[in-house]
């Protein structure tokens, strides 16, 4: 049975669920955050929008950190040696955010979460990174 | 094409995404947190286990009260007049699990949020609130 | 002795003290935000009216929330039933204040937190919410 | 009129509303905290008990240290030289009661506030802090 | 040794460490984020070095309220008699900072920061404020 | 000058002033929060030990984070190949000291971090990491 399987994957960790889609989740908040942004002409929304991304953007580089540290163990690294790397490009991403208003820079964020998760997935027999996020409401 | 509806969807509200899988994910740490407390001799870990069922259980009021009041709308509540008292209880539910180490009550807390969950789905096509559940790493 | 009594009711809720006063005076603070920004011509300080004024509005529903969910208890809904859909519309009300400058939308939600004080009245032998908004220094 | 008033009161601090109401509130949970964990036997009851204190009395020392730095002004501490010294017993007193079980500790921080609250009231015209505390649901 | 001395006089209040170098990073923060301000012409840039200039003289006031209350006992306030009216005159400079963008007023709290850092190292045997100063990457 | 140059150096970043000295303090209390728990027999002392531990052991995972993400760029990387991984065994190292009451763990975290602070000071001209920890209330 699911759960169970997962309890036990989760003893010697210790710290809840780990599951990349809530990364994914902010960051989809950022990019509509970005979206809306760039499509209105009142300066009191886009100054909300500018906040709400600066909180979300801050909200993904938490959720991305927790991830890395908490859930990925030695065995992980030596597996996917690129982990590192990757998760710092996307914390980085996640900070470019904030500072930008280019949906490019947002998308980018998004691709880096995406490789995350698929690697993330590798790690975990039975989870389907694409099934979460199509699913997800995004 | 998913995204763009989502974003028109989203466009009155403007907080990011919703979904009630955030809520069901604390709510899951919240019932291994009891479950670990309860399998544990360690003083230490059960102080720890309380203290962060304490913070999850927290989050999943908050994850709930921001769903009801941000995301449902007049017409949602008129379709689903027992969405007020439910919301009601499983906060409620989330509360009791802050005081509570039984895992009945963490259940109950679960069954409720999937009860949310279910409604949630009838108010958005195309959103299947089982599969999420059931692909996220829970 | 007023004291004792209290503590006697609260004893199976055990969140401290509740008291719709404090909704009430972070809306105030909302309220004097919105009247600071219409009157001013400062960017600097009109952009911080509007994030003050998103931070206490964030307070006014945490508050509102919190009095629903962990105060009022079942035979207090049988009682007044209107109690789940006017918290509803007032962390609604809430909501629409951190998107307004109008002062009518902060109007709104001091005019529901003065309703749900008056039913919390009802419930507390001997607690006058008018007394208490007009002592506080609002 | 009473809000007309306090608006202008307010023009130069703009940091909302200042009540010393609010650190009472506070302290009053303190308060009952210590009140229920000595009167329980349950363990993860008493570890609540005294997490939530220290939650409470961190509250305290904010909502004074507010009060202190943002409510007072020049005149005031002209007035009244004694407030420097009665804000650092308070919030020490605060701190104490996070370290303590005693409900002494607990009594004498709601001395200070109150000793703070009748200087606050001889500082607003038309305030009366012993009406607010009664008035209150403590 | 060091340490050892340091954890016998922190057993009394045991707070974690104390040290006004963190109220000195965060002002350097809020001084940099003025400079910063005044050389930009982005508005999106601009509003960001408000929100995060408003964040970090928040973060002074709270580290400059813990210092005042919780490392410096009666005798050090009988020895220098000035202190109460020195972190006022500090944190409500911290407040300034927050309303304004002009340098000198980020320059004011630092050279206040730097008077408190001053007594406090008449109160450390050892420890000298203006070599922590100079080692900081400021 | 030494202000003037590190305010240039900051440019590209904007995100306030990085030394790893902030790190350093929450560990030392980390450390201390271990070594008094040891030390004592009261059980309220020993539960806020715990607890204030827990919260001093996410700060030094937070200030590590950012370090790691906002502070180095890709030509530190480049020469100092071992940084990602240091920075995630000492995050895990600081997530290690949540779980443990052994002074080891904590001796552990202070050796990561001051590994970090000596790489970061060979990117700092002008910085001496011991210098600032050998001056630093620790």
């Amino acid at each position: 049975m699911k759960f169970i399987k997962e309890v036990q994957a989760h003893c010697d960790l210790f710290c809840g669920v780990y599951d990349p889609a809530q990364a994914r989740i902010e960051a989809q908040a950022v990019y509509n955050s970005v979206h809306k942004y760039n499509e209105s002409d009142d300066p009191v929304f886009k100054q909300r929008a500018i906040a709400i991304k600066e909180e979300r953007a801050q909200l993904v580089k938490e959720h991305l950190w927790v991830l890395w540290t908490d859930y990925f163990k030695p065995p992980h690294i030596e597996k996917f040696p690129e982990l590192h790397d990757l998760f710092w490009r996307a914390t980085k991403a996640a900070g470019e955010t904030k500072k930008s208003t280019s949906i490019e820079d947002s998308q980018l964020l998004l691709d880096l979460i995406d490789e995350i998760g698929q690697i993330f997935a590798q790690t975990k027999k039975g989870y389907n990174y694409q099934a979460v996020v199509d699913n997800l409401n995004l």
